[in-house]
């Protein structure tokens, strides 16, 4: 069949919406029509180049929503008409890590996901010349049609609308993710937010599900702070306006650390900052955000020699198939909340407009309706 | 009362055996005769002048065992003839961190015990001219007779013999509580320890009372082996026989990766492999060891976002008043063996002899008998 498609043809050029050749399931697959689709800092950044893994030329996005056209040989979890959200982490329950109850890094699709491929070593898309065009995260959400493995679906509440729950394919499961399922943290926590963007807004959110008492936010840019307070934020610190340390301060200002505290800039120095104004002797960071290639975190060992723990979530530990259904459900039963963060709508044609609100930081999260 | 002792006088010079004075115990506090005492890194670190927060003149020693002679007003835990074990971390169970079940880190007498002194900020020793002699640690074995806080003392079987569970005051505790206290070790798991002296093989036991499946032991000297394997080694590595990255050789020894890794060796570029090696999705590293002043770790944060988590412990994660005793239990029950690791015997007169032992790296565990 054909689709259209905004194509990363090269890095560091705009995408490219065209007409594309897209070849039906195979076993295992289910072709999805993709209704519509988040734009995360995660495509920017392998658009923009930075990303040393990142191929050309491929079809981007990893963050949509979409329904069930047909569905592959082998395939029993679906059926044409299902409601479904990719999964850039697929899960399997089959592989040695969707069997270990520590870990959401389903190990089933990940070679090839990560080569561009389906599981079988070959790509679905390809130009109306033939060229092939490889897959991304799996998932290819920037297609109005797209391929995926059954075990990268989740299948949702069919009431819920395209246009908001897209987003809990990325960025709404990977902030209260890592409040919920990494960190697990307990009512009564203080925790410490940094970065109070489309990540931290939802760590925020998360935190509030989960009942913590003190939620301080932190980013430079003093706009960010209405937001945040009508998602939780209890405390805002701007790193400008602190005079001298800013762990010390945070330690204050939490009563002795931060039981537990989150990055969500993929500043490395900001990490550092996270984990030491954790709490002696529990206090646990999580880093979220993704850092520059190459760059290091390090701290002194005595930070973790007396108490603090330094850790990383990815898809905020979900297990997609099993965790994304249920967020869908806590927002539908208004237990999150996912509108506000919506910033802008647009379409296929102009996604490239949805990557420049972001350069601008005028957008949370923009999204392209089909 | 007067007491034989071996005084830091200052930094990188020997110890002193001299008699000294010792007042008796105040309200809370108790008079303990030390039986034995164990020469520890810790207090060559302290003595050498390398630990930055180091006092003088100090009567050391943190690893011992011994006898209440008598105790304060307001005691009510212990009696004269108690056997009993001197801890460095308190247990008061009822300060915000003993109430908190993610911490041994009692803050109770930390204040005062790291200046040196008697939690009413006065010193029990003192020289035969009046000079006042600080405490170390809060425990100051390298003394015939000390005094400490009730809640820096375990209560253990009185049949246990002096000159082999005084190691359970540091060396015993921190390895084999960093597998059972910290890293909570799972039976069937693989673990990589870092660094075969005293601590590492206590590691090394731990992992064998906690059933774990592999256990690998890595160190630069192969004279090493022999005493590891005796307490669970199931295989060495030795860098220096490793061609190409040792990171790359312990994944595929461990094959994927060991569930937990522990340094004992205070070196940080040996934490990052520790940290490297362990398993995606779920591997923890525990940092035991103590690194030299303004040293650093550092990795890339993707070790911790594909869901290795770094951590520290500190007395093994031991609540000391709680568990020391259980240890020695466990030492008297033959769960644990303790007696090949002290391989030398010295009288307080020889102690001197301890460290240069150390150093020679001809010992593993020194033990000063009164």
């Amino acid at each position: 069949m054909k689709t259209r498609a905004a194509v990363a043809l090269e890095a560091g050029k705009p995408l490219e919406v065209m007409e594309v050749n897209l070849e039906g399931p195979k076993e295992g697959e289910v072709l999805v029509e993709i209704k519509a689709t988040g734009i995360c800092h995660t495509d920017e950044f392998t658009l923009s180049g930075a990303d040393p893994e990142g191929l050309f030329p491929a079809i981007l996005g990893h963050e949509g929503a979409g329904v069930v056209l047909e569905v592959g040989p082998g395939v029993k979890s679906l059926k044409p008409g299902d409601h479904v959200i990719p999964l850039y982490t697929a899960e399997c329950r089959e592989c040695e890590y969707c069997l270990n109850p520590k870990t959401n890094l389903c190990q089933k699709v990940r070679a090839t996901q990560g080569q561009g491929l389906m599981p079988d070593g070959t790509t679905r898309f390809s130009m109306l010349d033939g060229t092939p065009i490889l897959h991304y995260m799996g998932c290819s959400t920037f297609a109005n049609h797209t391929v995926l493995p059954e075990v990268s679906l989740a299948k949702i509440n069919p009431d819920a609308p395209f246009d908001k729950v897209c987003y809990i394919g990325c960025g709404v499961t990977t902030g209260i993710g890592a409040v919920i399922f990494t960190a697990k943290v307990e009512i009564g926590s203080r925790a410490v937010v940094f970065g109070l963007g489309g990540i931290g807004l939802n760590v925020i959110q998360g935190l509030r599900l989960a009942g913590a008492d003190q939620i301080v936010g932190v980013d430079l840019n003093p706009s960010k702070k209405e937001m945040a307070e009508r998602f939780g934020m209890t405390d805002f610190v701007n790193p400008k306006d602190v005079d001298g340390d800013l762990v010390a301060h945070l330690v204050e200002l939490t009563k002795g650390g931060a039981d537990y505290t989150f990055d969500a800039t993929g500043n490395v120095g900001v990490m550092r900052t996270a984990l030491e104004c954790a709490h002696k002797g529990w206090g646990e960071s999580i880093i979220i955000g993704v850092a520059p290639a190459g760059a290091e975190i390090s701290t002194r060992p005595f930070q973790l020699v007396t108490g603090r723990s330094w850790r990383g979530t990815a898809f905020g530990g979900a297990r997609g198939r099993t965790d994304v259904p249920k967020i869908v459900d806590w927002y539908m039963d208004g237990k999150i909340d996912i509108d506000p963060m919506i910033t802008h709508t647009l379409s296929l044609e102009d996604i490239n407009k949805g990557f420049d609100l972001m350069h601008a930081g005028e957008s949370i999260r923009a999204v392209v309706v089909y």
